[in-house]
């Protein structure tokens, strides 16, 4: 069903987390015979999360502690813990930072030059805690620092821009050929993010093992007041679970992840992501708000130090407890944003499913949020 | 009419009180030739009001005088007052928490154990005042405590919790199996939420005699943000009261009564749940706002303070007017919190109904509150 | 197209102005070549615009005021100006009125009785004038006052209630025979509110030679709130023009006019009563904020001050300029709250429109306001 | 697809470019490999911008500044500039009025008369600085004084007022002959507003080179509160480029230019304006956020000062860089308000475009804005 916007356009309507919710069976559960593991490739993981690549989330320290708790922290291989020897202080900087000077400052602070030995010794630094090893880099400069991610030892690896497509098309220089790149590398890929049915289709023909689903950035981006670009997340999830099931069809067996990625700042939302299809989800802000990541209640992404059109803010998110009481409670607040994990078991239970893929067929209904 | 949602999922829009309103027809009549009188079982009373088992509301005290103005009071049995023999104390206690420590403290005050010979001492109290005696428990604790209820004298049981299945699935210990509980129970039950056609039609079939429709709290709840679970109240009625009449066909007769249970905050609330097809509500917010009733303007419920993954606040709804007035006026205010009873018999006579049954097939509209 | 709101009840989506805006058409022309001329029975007004019978909008001085401009003044007979020689002193006193007082004040100050021989020197007063005249009774007190009011002398009579049908049920007491009154009084009768396509068909067939749409009250009233009952204004004038045209055909050429009563707080909701529709416009808020009414800025209707279920507030409207201003301007404001009448003009000059009956053709949009 | 609003009237929905949002397709593109440029009659521009001809944004020397920067500047041969010769006093005694002062202090500033002598010089001064002249008349004003504009020269000329027609009624003046005008004249014209498919096509069949598509105003208007007519943008535009695309078989060919005007306040607007087939944009809002336009942060436009029926306000949109800035950036802000070009360029290289002819066919989603 698509509408008439006018006499030369037709649109479909797309659906954001807050215009859906997920409805009861009739059946329930207990929450303790409730299992959320996730496995992709060779790795499984006791709950389905990934930390963003972001520099208010996934320092190093934080990447092991994430691994231990039963997920794969991402670190991003272009934030400052990778341009400077002394990532703590820069950090400090920037939680520091006050009114007008914030975004400047950080465009300064973010053009210091990427250094491959940092690269090398940050993913050390994880490898060596016996958890597995995630990285990120933006399609720009895979090229550039590929092989020293791959020498210093990741067991997954993930390119993540805000829109990623396996067909890019530059005048200047030989764009990156994911198809290609993937192909020659010996581990997994994570692609994206991809927001509709068919870029989503593309990225996963290129041999990706999954394909973030988002458009870059969650609730500290203004990509839709800078670029009008919007891809409301339910939607977008539930159109890439759709391309899953295409190619898995085509392939002839190839099952392809799809994690979301931004928009999922709640348990609620995340039950949702899980619900429209998708089988991990990639946590910014739902993690910025533990008191013992790097943010120290701050949030910011890469739009947000982009040198001529930053396209996010540093945002304030609030500090609600520890990561590990974030994940797995026990909860102090009633707000959905402590005990995610302990959540998602519950709504899983109180619908009756027991597991994550089961879950993804569970109904849900259309019922926007009123404010 | 359903709507993609994305490719893999399509889904129902589902409407709230908010979303739609009464319209009038061509007749019209005198509000004082209008019953509101609801029959369930051997029990007839003269407003289709329960009040909800919640520690703000429902006290001893206030179930009697529930009874005398013609209504339900409904014991909670899992509240303060069946843990505290003195239980104004400790809801003085609760009155007077501050800030950050609202859900910890009540998490503790709550933790104390459940006492036999309360949960009979205070059902006792009100059978002696000569009025109809119900009491609440959960699904999980229904069969620890359900003989001392029996014995204690009860003339209807309620059993309520956020989601309630006919069937419950628990690797870890025997599940409640409600048809074989209610059939040999001697009182009536009344058991719910349930939200879904399916989930109540099963409910039904377990020979309940009610089935409250809701997802486990009103204003004080915040199962959206934290489960991801929402069922819109007024096509969680609807949706109900069609299972109600599939039943009567199937059963060859039985009538189960539906009744709307969160949600209802004002006299226009329960003036649509009826017209959506319930027999009649069970009201927390509404009659926290009265000046005689426990929480002193304090409205919380059990799930405020479960122990790991809370998902209620104990909110401020105000006071209004004394409990009489709050239910039969005359109203001090213009906002449909008091005379409750009062703007349901106009509502009906405006639109030219004479009783309840008949009021369930009212002409509704879709028509959003622009907030 | 209705919509299922549950499994046992469907509805349709009910319009407010709010919700609609007119759309240019292919033709301009000059606003000094529209005319906003209206007839009912023998009297032809050059704005088609009735005052509400408010105690806050027409006093008999007001009334004549708007005589004088080319519209028509209706007086409320069962206010102030009915119940105390010295009114004046009581608009004070509601004037002054504060914050927990209001309601309990205007009850008492409206439980004085009504005055036959204030009933008819205040019809002398209009009628001195050389205005039309019009007086206004609730359905509840016609048969008593009536006589009154017609040995007064009054040109159109007004019955006004909430909502007022054809086809009252009582059992206490005899209802007003609309028709068997309508047709034995010598004066054309204006008569509402009503909401509905079949409400007003019904109407009609009393032999009115107005209906009034609407559900008895707009910016000062919660009848949403308390009874649950709401009707749109856009769709509610739009059915009532329905009835209009089908019992044009029933009747074999009777023409009854349709005024539409409430929500018409700007210009704009004005121009799209007509675009819906209306023959003519009864105004309350628009004409409450006139620097010369009564009110002071403040307004109220008579659920303000209703015994046991108060359905309405007084409301703080502001003041904008003298009622002349109000209505043909120039305006000092760019709100939609002055120059009505200038307006309503250019709208219809803007739309290439020359009189309201043609002007009820206008396209119009649906396209919700956002706030 | 068509909506009941009433048993008399039926609507379609209108969108605004808030309602949509435009979404990423398969394909991606380097921002530097696309081009923006536009071409209207002999005139290629780089970007596809106009000033608006109002006060707080275009002055003579911002015309020569967007000229340069490779826009076209309008001059509001009706403003400030052409009743005084000191326009820059009485444009800082606009910026520091107050209060309820400001609409009839406005009203008296814009009572002067236009001066012939003063639209020559004006004119004259941008000329001399080598760009395209472009001026706007009223369609009221351009008989009186469109020999004045030709005889001084200019290279576009604009006809803009809240709706044109092509077919103006008047009784009392023989209304402008737009056909037979534009016909005579040398110069291309752009003329409107038109907001609907009809009013354009007429307008196209006029001889005008463009149609400005809008109903008179964006942030600083009042239209539809006070006319209770409004044309939502995206969908204004995507009707009037549809009617372009029909004029083109119609006519055998004659491209008219569809120029968005009204509603544009971000670099995302600007993008959804593209995207629904706008070939260019004319900027008030956005570009009134200068720090070098004379509005100094203020911004008003024509219906601000009218005589009788003022229908919008002086509003503060505040200052966030040079023109240069917000035009091509960088951008101080990630609020989409500045480097309105850059965004554009990323906006269509993030969906794969590369000109804006291509870019008019990216698809969109109906995804309304929640605030």
């Amino acid at each position: 069903m698509d509408f008439e916007i006018g006499r030369s356009k037709r649109a479909r309507r797309a659906y954001a987390f807050d215009d859906i919710a997920v409805v009861p069976s009739r059946r329930t559960r207990n929450p303790e015979d409730v299992s959320t593991s996730w496995t992709i490739d060779a790795f499984t993981f006791d709950v389905p999360v990934l930390s963003a690549p972001m520099d208010s989330v996934s320092s190093p320290e934080i990447a092991i502690a994430i691994g231990r708790l039963g997920g794969l922290g991402v670190l991003d291989l272009e934030g400052l813990w990778t341009r400077y020897e002394d990532a703590e202080d820069k950090l400090a900087q920037v939680r520091e930072l006050e009114g007008d000077q914030v975004t400047a400052a950080m465009q300064k602070l973010y053009s210091a030059p990427i250094r491959p030995e940092l690269i090398q010794s940050r993913l050390a630094e994880v490898r060596a805690a016996g958890v597995p090893v995630a990285g990120a880099l933006s399609p720009q400069r895979t090229q550039e620092h590929y092989r020293t991610v791959v020498e210093a030892g990741v067991d997954l690896f993930v390119i993540r821009g805000t829109t990623v497509s396996a067909e890019h098309v530059s005048r200047s220089r030989e764009p990156l050929n994911l198809k290609e790149f993937i192909y020659e590398l010996d581990v997994p890929v994570i692609v994206g993010g991809a927001a509709t049915y068919m870029a989503a289709l593309h990225l996963m023909r290129t041999g990706a093992a999954g394909v973030l689903v988002g458009f870059g950035g969650g609730a500290a981006s203004t990509t839709r007041a800078t670029l009008g670009i919007h891809a409301p997340m339910a939607t977008a999830v539930g159109d890439v679970a759709g391309a899953r099931r295409d190619y898995l069809d085509e392939s002839g067996g190839r099952y392809v992840h799809v994690i979301a990625d931004g928009g999922l700042g709640t348990a609620g939302d995340i039950v949702k992501a899980i619900a429209m299809g998708a089988d991990a989800v990639m946590l910014g802000t739902a993690l910025a708000r533990a008191t013992d990541v790097p943010g120290g209640g701050w949030h910011w992404g890469q739009e947000a130090h982009h040198s001529e059109l930053p396209r996010g803010n540093r945002v304030w998110v609030g500090q609600v407890a520890p990561l590990e009481q974030i994940l797995f409670g026990p909860s102090p607040v009633a707000d959905g944003t402590a005990n995610l994990v302990g959540a998602l078991k519950r709504s899983m239970a109180t619908t009756g499913y027991s597991d994550l893929k089961e879950f993804q067929r569970v109904e849900v209904v259309v019922a926007p949020y009123r404010v």
